[in-house]
């Protein structure tokens, strides 16, 4: 089974965005080793919009890495495809699902809350890697939305950083 | 100066208590030193709905300690005073400000959102102590709404439990 990490960071009061999907507020974070984290993933997974926004980074920051990008648009939007490892998809929950069985590194659930919950609620999602910034936003686009049932939660470890940010790591409770 | 001091436990999304307001979705926490910080506290400020709630658990747990309760009801519910050190208010911003100029131990904001709110907008909170219970609830009653502007923190120092819970300790961010 591989390994399906929600790696992300959030507001202290759980937004990933602001109301205009602007990130500024988030700090840097030079001492968070996610070079380490990218090298063990092979594959990434995220909504349409968070695609766009990547994209809107510049350079593609990952190359060669196989890409789910969802969306209920239908036909895909090809045309957005930059690359061949680019997947357009509107099943997170059965790719994801097909995925696990298979082998290969870390899956990547890189955002936004319309695949996480999804995902989620399936309970598909193996660790959380929650990284949190020093900082009360009061409103935003939230990372978790539309969850059906409470979520119990195992916290594995905790890591303080210079900034301030604190990374925690939840794995799904084990009943 | 007396330090003004928000302790609270939420869920990992935000919640203070699940729609009805219940919170049997808590973890119980022995370890946590909850004495020590209550035997420096001096002063509570607590909502209306919050004081309601503590009475329905039973016991009064803050005999001797000045509480104040906050309500909007005028004429205030006199026949709810059970002692002479419960004072109502509708002005918590109010009596922060006087309270924080006087001597004494800590003042603790117990909650809900509604003085939350107000004392965090004008800067009156020093620190925040919040234990983020491991659990995603989905919907519920948020530790914070009706935030103005984005509230900058710094982090003071994080406690791991070994129920899960993990407390974390910010202050104010001076500019």
């Amino acid at each position: 089974m591989r390994e399906v990490i929600l790696l992300i960071t959030c507001s202290l009061d759980g937004y990933i965005a602001d109301e205009n999907g602007n990130v500024d507020w988030l700090l840097d974070e030079d001492e968070y080793d996610f070079d380490s984290f990218l090298a063990k993933t092979d594959t990434l997974l995220m909504g349409h919009k968070t695609y766009r926004q990547v994209l809107g980074f510049g350079k593609w920051p990952y190359e060669g890495k196989e890409c789910y990008v969802f969306t209920t648009r239908s036909p895909y939007p090809e045309d957005e495809k930059i690359n061949d490892r680019i997947i357009f998809s509107n099943d997170p929950v059965g790719v994801t699902e097909n995925l696990i069985l298979g082998t290969g590194g870390f899956i990547w659930v890189v955002g936004g809350s319309s695949i996480i919950s999804p995902l989620l609620n399936k309970g598909l999602i193996s660790e959380l890697r929650i990284a949190i910034q020093p900082i009360i936003l009061g409103k935003g686009i939230p990372l978790f939305r539309d969850i059906r049932k409470d979520i119990r939660l195992d916290l594995k470890s905790s890591q303080e950083y210079e900034s301030g940010i604190i990374e925690l790591v939840y794995h799904l409770h084990k009943k």
